[in-house]
């Protein structure tokens, strides 16, 4: 096996970074007291996790009590999407609206809910993947429990009119929830018209199995996870405390380095764009400005996306032909081809995704490596 | 605050041992690939994926493809009485059977079933904590979706005889599951019987939010965290592969190690029994033949368990007044009140729970402070 030496997946998952890990490794080492018990080895992890909530807290500037620890970006969608289902249930709100490029952790519960009953719009985000917020007032009704719509797209990083799209729904007194796990610590991202916001710990160099979810303090939660009574009892099981005390550090690294990752990634984007748009028969795949400074999506015609990953790979350079979630599946990308692209050229896509430690070094490599192969 | 010396509380969690994380660390730090991507730092998380679930099968008996990883007990459980109730709607069978002491991770499931038109039925379990198989025979009916009954209780250690209750299941078509989170490495356990078992890591020397489901593949699992097509499709979101190999490295260690755990904890278990015997108002809660060999549950009449544990806290040593997961709730224990206790001799009690790092001088030390506060 080839070993990876530019690393260009970030939207699939993150390294660990040396802050995180070192805020960890206490509470992985000696700090292994249950948060919940009484005796000081336990109230050491109490107070690691209400630190740690507090910090989690400030960065997206809300209340530690809007604030629930989960397993990861999965769950938060999850228990996101079910809770309003089962508020809106109550109310007999039996409609959603989301975006046709949702993640599938979102795309998922609501196939459930279709199966359960409940009616689900899906707005289209035309050739540069953004949806229109004249197109979300147009599919409110008043029987509308829920509009979800991520804050940017993990394939091809468009960025969404989130704050608008919220307020829309703030005006109707509907629900907002917004994926935000490509978005945060990418983009600024305002509470005020979110009713909850879902974030991923490994997609920001902190580490697997841990995220949380926003939950406005007006907005009643019906857990998901059920059992103890942790997390006000809004989110049962023993908490992570370790992955929980990375992801605070990691989303107040994300929110601090935000303006320097996004000066540095930008021109390396626009570089990486100019460059492969010079390649025969390539394709930047959604909206150039409005998208995040860490993402490119190009198709190349006559290629399979795969087949490149592939010889990128024997030369130690890592990208990806799509979600990472959705590998293994022979469909082409849902997200592609709601931007009009045919099976074809969904499968010919290859997705570029850099983080903070990317170099200009590591995109000198790959549009070498790519020029190559393609030419 | 003061420092814990003397651990003694291992049902509400473990250190991580160091073979454990030794195992992890490699993927904490290098092996950062997602298990989905298909270039060579992601395929190699899916080696160490598929290394993880080949241990977990071989210490279970099973196929790789009856386990799926979760992110603890309580998911582990959720998810299992959910799948099984969604199985038994579509055959209209709407009962389900447990017993008075299970855990909350499926008492809440269960209660939420019951409000969506589910019967319940909860067999006692006498003065000594343990199910009789008479009365599952009894309570089954051809409506019975879901028998759910814990290998071992979490407060009172109290082995059920799930190999029994499970032919007994078989023999009825019903479906068995048992929560093995406190069984799991301290007692054998018969998976031919078994339809699906819980495990968690944090209660066997691994991390935090890493535990498994084991489906026997002759039944339908309905996932519960829906999303991308990771593990078959039956449990989404990127798959915690540090948690997951620290899991399997503290599953086989626990195997391994079962015999030599219980030849040392027994004895430590007898002379606790015998000598806080001999103390005034003191009384053992459950079988003390049927329990865990690390398990000790006394009531100290006139005195509060809570401030038993604060008093012992103060000396270093640190044990539990109940479940760690129902903490902050006022309401006496549900396993003691079952057992037989009033309130107050509820109220009174304190759990001991030994792991395979406590030594004789452990003991020595509970038991010389314990005596001391209550003479």
């Amino acid at each position: 096996m080839s070993e990876t030496t530019v690393y260009l997946d970030n939207a699939a998952t993150t390294r660990i970074s040396d802050s995180v890990l070192d805020a960890m490794l206490p509470w992985i080492k000696e700090g292994y007291g249950n948060a919940s018990s009484i005796y000081s080895l336990g109230r050491r992890s109490a107070i690691a996790l209400s630190k740690a909530r507090a910090a989690c807290a400030e960065v997206l500037g809300c209340k530690t009590r809007e604030i629930f620890f989960t397993s990861g970006g999965t769950e938060s969608d999850n228990t996101a999407v079910f809770s309003a289902a089962r508020a809106g249930r109550e109310q007999g709100k039996l409609h959603i609206i989301t975006s046709a490029i949702e993640h599938h952790a979102i795309l998922e519960p609501l196939k459930r809910l279709e199966r359960e009953g409940f009616r689900v719009t899906r707005l289209p985000v035309y050739d540069d993947g953004i949806v229109r917020t004249a197109d979300l007032e147009a599919a409110l009704t008043p029987e509308t429990a829920l509009v979800t719509i991520m804050a940017a797209n993990n394939e091809i990083g468009t960025i969404q009119p989130t704050a608008e799209l919220g307020a829309i729904c703030a005006e109707h007194g509907v629900l907002f929830h917004t994926d935000a796990v490509q978005a945060f610590g990418s983009i600024p991202l305002d509470l005020r018209s979110t009713d909850m916001m879902s974030v991923s710990g490994h997609k920001l160099h902190a580490p697997k199995g841990v995220g949380l979810l926003y939950v406005k303090e007006t907005v009643p939660l019906h857990p998901y996870i059920l059992g103890g009574a942790q997390q006000s009892g809004k989110r049962a099981g023993t908490e992570n405390i370790a992955g929980i005390v990375g992801l605070a550090q990691a989303m107040s690294d994300a929110a601090e380095g935000m303006e320097a990752k996004n000066a540095k990634l930008l021109p390396l984007r626009e570089r990486l764009i100019s460059e492969l748009s010079a390649l025969p028969g390539t394709r930047l795949n959604g909206s150039r400005e409005h998208r995040l400074a860490s993402n490119v999506n190009f198709s190349f015609a006559g290629h399979e996306g795969e087949t490149l990953v592939l010889k990128l790979d024997l030369q130690g350079i890592a990208v990806s032909s799509g979600s990472a979630c959705a590998s293994g599946s022979l469909d082409p990308s849902h997200v592609l081809t709601a931007l009009g692209l045919s099976h074809d050229e969904a499968r010919s896509s290859v997705r570029i995704t850099m983080s903070k430690y990317t170099e200009p070094g590591d995109i000198d490599a790959l549009i070498s490596a790519l020029a190559g192969i393609i030419k």
